[in-house]
């Protein structure tokens, strides 16, 4: 059995929706989740699905992750991964990266090729180029489609989560960051326990408002509830999403699976761009409530 | 009531180890606490005893953290820091600051004037400037008595929790990383959750192997072990820190402190440099186990 979903982002609904620019993001979610269940049906790890997942979506101006990443203030895009292995607890991500098309492949060579967990700014671009990631001028990013205002951009933070048929769970996240942010700011997308998390029992990745989503250590604050409250992931996502973080003015969403395949995607906001698919289910796409 | 510990680093005893070297680290914990205790002493906030505690540590050459910090293998410092206000669950951090005397102030002012929670790298040295905090040179560092030798690296990291008379809890965590690591590299300590956390129930800060205390997330992990298994600070904390921790290969320690002013000083490694005080109590600074 395989589960896998996806998001690109949670908040309110855009200005100047439309049905068109809905059909754009529906195509593009299902184009990214074919990715990653095309590599589970055929045997393969969630890590590598997950990786992979993330990876088309971010190659997708539509979303802000990769090519689609708003700017700072200074007019820079900064781009933030993080992936995580729950079979073995270990972890990789990137922040402040200004250079690699991919920081979600990155964010894996360090999982794989460091003792490290996370590397940031020039040292975190210094990586990427020695171990060979795709590089590419700022202007990639500043010449794509990505959109400019900040409710748009409250949408794009891309994650997808894993269960493989090995019984093993996996969880991705990257991030353009937040629309005029500081340079130099990290949001909860590339923080281990905030925006990522992935153990034996549940796979995580969050959207929204990343501050918060540190404050509330929101990732694994959900594996917390399940290993020592004893609930289900369903039960603890529901108390987390729907309950304690509107109590504390935070707005988001998260997906999740856990090693049954169930799959979770909440939010507390108008919409989360999300799918997903299980092993001889069709795919669901959903934008709205 | 108020209570306070602050720990200089989890690690094996350093070569060259002597009673001459054990008594100037003893005074200089003992004069760290005396700066936090005199504050709590005065009806101070817990947020200003842990981040007046850790600046202390911060100038004091002893401790890989500020002035004594270790060199990245470019030859440079690059400092991280944290502090935590569990009351208001506000959080302020730095990651690769190069220029700032004292990272754990330049938290503070991330917590208190940004909308934000992590800064890092350039970002985090022009908002450091922009806030008026005071910078130095990196010789100011290079010059210092800073160990150089990987065992004597591995007890510096500092930290500080505190229960003030108001009954609010707060931590706070600084570090010069490990030596000779790779620019760019953010260990746990300033990662909220991780290495630093607080709430209203429990103030944590964690030394040792930061990989794996982000792995573990390990900060928060005592607080949910309080919130959702319902267990005592003491029984969270010996159970994280003696029992997984160990089974997972991850050396280090940490302090920590409840509302009830409990205080937590548990460590699976040789030695712990540490001290704490409770009202009416003596102080007590403590090396080995």
């Amino acid at each position: 059995m395989y589960a896998l979903a996806l998001h690109g982002g949670a908040g309110p609904r855009p200005a100047g929706w439309s049905g068109a620019r809905e059909q754009r993001v529906r195509d593009a979610l299902a184009r990214a989740l074919e990715v990653g269940r095309a590599l589970l049906s055929d045997g393969g790890s969630a890590l590598d699905a997950v990786t992979a997942t993330v990876a088309a979506l971010e190659d997708d101006p539509l979303f802000n992750a990769g090519r689609g990443a708003v700017r700072t203030r200074a007019g820079t895009v900064e781009l933030d991964a993080a992936v995580m292995d729950g079979a073995a607890l270990a972890a990789g991500a990137v922040a402040v990266l200004r250079r690699a098309k991919n920081p979600v492949k990155v964010a894996r060579a360090v999982l794989e090729r460091t003792a490290h967990v996370l590397l940031a700014g020039d040292g975190a671009d210094a990586f990427a180029a020695e171990v060979g990631a795709e590089l590419v001028p700022q202007s990639y990013f500043l010449s794509s489609a990505a959109p400019s205002s900040d409710d748009e951009a409250a949408h794009g933070t891309v994650g997808a989560v894993a269960l493989d048929r090995h019984g093993h769970l996996a969880a991705a996240t990257s991030t353009g960051g937040m629309s005029g942010q500081r340079p130099g700011r990290i949001g909860d997308s590339p923080l281990i326990g905030c925006g990522t998390y992935a153990d034996e029992q549940c796979a995580i990745s969050t959207t929204g408002h990343g501050e918060w989503f540190i404050r509330t250590v929101q990732a694994y604050d959900i594996a917390a509830r399940m290993r020592y409250a004893h609930v289900s992931l369903t039960v603890a996502v529901e108390s987390a999403v729907m309950q304690r973080l509107p109590t504390l003015g935070a707005a988001g969403g998260l997906i999740a699976v856990d090693r049954a395949g169930t799959l979770c995607m909440r939010f507390n906001t108008a919409q989360m761009y999300r799918a997903c698919v299980r092993e001889g289910n069709e795919p669901e796409i959903a934008i709205t409530a």
